[in-house]
């Protein structure tokens, strides 16, 4: 008998998305419990006691936490099935870089929703420059970051850019406007099923956040 | 015939010894290549563009960067010999758990240095409560983080330690007098002999920071 797999995870969170798309793309059927993150359940707390934060997956009772780490999980636990990582370990080495890149700049990303004038300013060109390094360095002239298919450097990185679209347009500022190769590349990775199905929408994302934002 | 390995890195780094000690239990030969920071080569500048920074592992003419990547490179390249990582999936999760926590904790740690006064009264205690969490959380009552042998989480915390008992004592400051189970374990790992031989002395690591700071 398969054990259980249970995503306790939120809609509205880049983090707990990668997670869905990555169990879809492995055909992994799972339980998906939306936690309140205003009002956290015992369980979440008991799951993941250090960080108290979504997404965590259970599977056979065992919690496993922090959204990358869990694609790796995926990965070596149904290895047969869609690759997320590739096989080479020099390939999977470059995949973790850039994943690692990325994470490392996301307070750069986040600081931007509450930055007003000149600091606003400021953050956006670090954030064109963060993008620009992504496009030039690990995008090139690839299909997908992780080749003719998508994988962890798409997964962790798209979800990560639906979200800074949707504060983009809250904060009304221009940050994709001129990286075109990785806006030609964001299209082609939101018209994959599995991610279609799994990204929420722009605008729900917009609304969502300007309550939260005030 | 085996591709040649190489290790940019400097003496007087954690990350660069981490990786010399998982080379080391690999029984990996190597050419180690100390950069000089203050005037770095074009080698290391083409090896690794983004961050400019060591380690880098260049196997067989590829450069591998970040030493935590570094590890799961060689343990993926060598994986006959001394296993750096479990091999069940959830406990290489929550290995890399328990790396990526310090990891994201490294920046509380390195502003000690030129903190004063009460900030560094703050930081001091921010420290412990993350060796606390360490303690009681990822050792419990095992030999080594790793179970009965050293492993990934040793090599990443134990070489931050090594470098931490020496800002502790530029410093004058107290952080692990009250983490015993966290000591006992040190003395244990720092007594490896693959680690005794790669961890520069506290003495001159102490001489070497004092003149930076300085």
């Amino acid at each position: 008998m398969e054990e259980a797999v249970k995503l306790f995870g939120g809609r509205s969170s880049p983090f707990s998305c990668r997670v869905e798309c990555a169990l879809k793309l492995k055909g992994v059927k799972y339980e998906f419990i939306k936690e309140d993150l205003s009002n956290k359940s015992d369980l979440l707390l008991q799951y993941n006691p250090v960080h108290k934060k979504i997404p965590v997956l259970v599977h056979g009772g065992k919690p496993i936490v922090e959204s990358l780490i869990i694609l790796e999980y995926i990965d070596e636990t149904w290895p047969e099935r869609y690759p997320i990582l590739p096989k080479d370990p020099y390939e999977r080495s470059k995949a973790r870089f850039w994943t690692k890149f990325m994470e490392d700049k996301e307070s750069t990303f986040w600081s931007l929703i509450f930055a007003t004038g000149e600091t606003k300013e400021k953050i956006v060109n670090e954030n064109i420059e963060i993008l620009k390094t992504l496009e030039e360095h690990a995008l090139g002239d690839k299909m997908f970051f992780g080749g003719d298919d998508i994988g962890f450097v798409d997964l962790a990185i798209g979800t990560g850019i639906h979200w800074m679209k949707v504060v983009e347009d809250i904060k009304e500022v221009k940050i994709f406007e001129t990286c075109n190769p990785l806006q030609a590349w964001f299209e082609r990775f939101s018209e994959v099923p599995v991610v279609k199905e799994s990204l929420p929408s722009h605008h729900e994302l917009v609304a969502h956040y300007k309550t939260r934002m005030g």
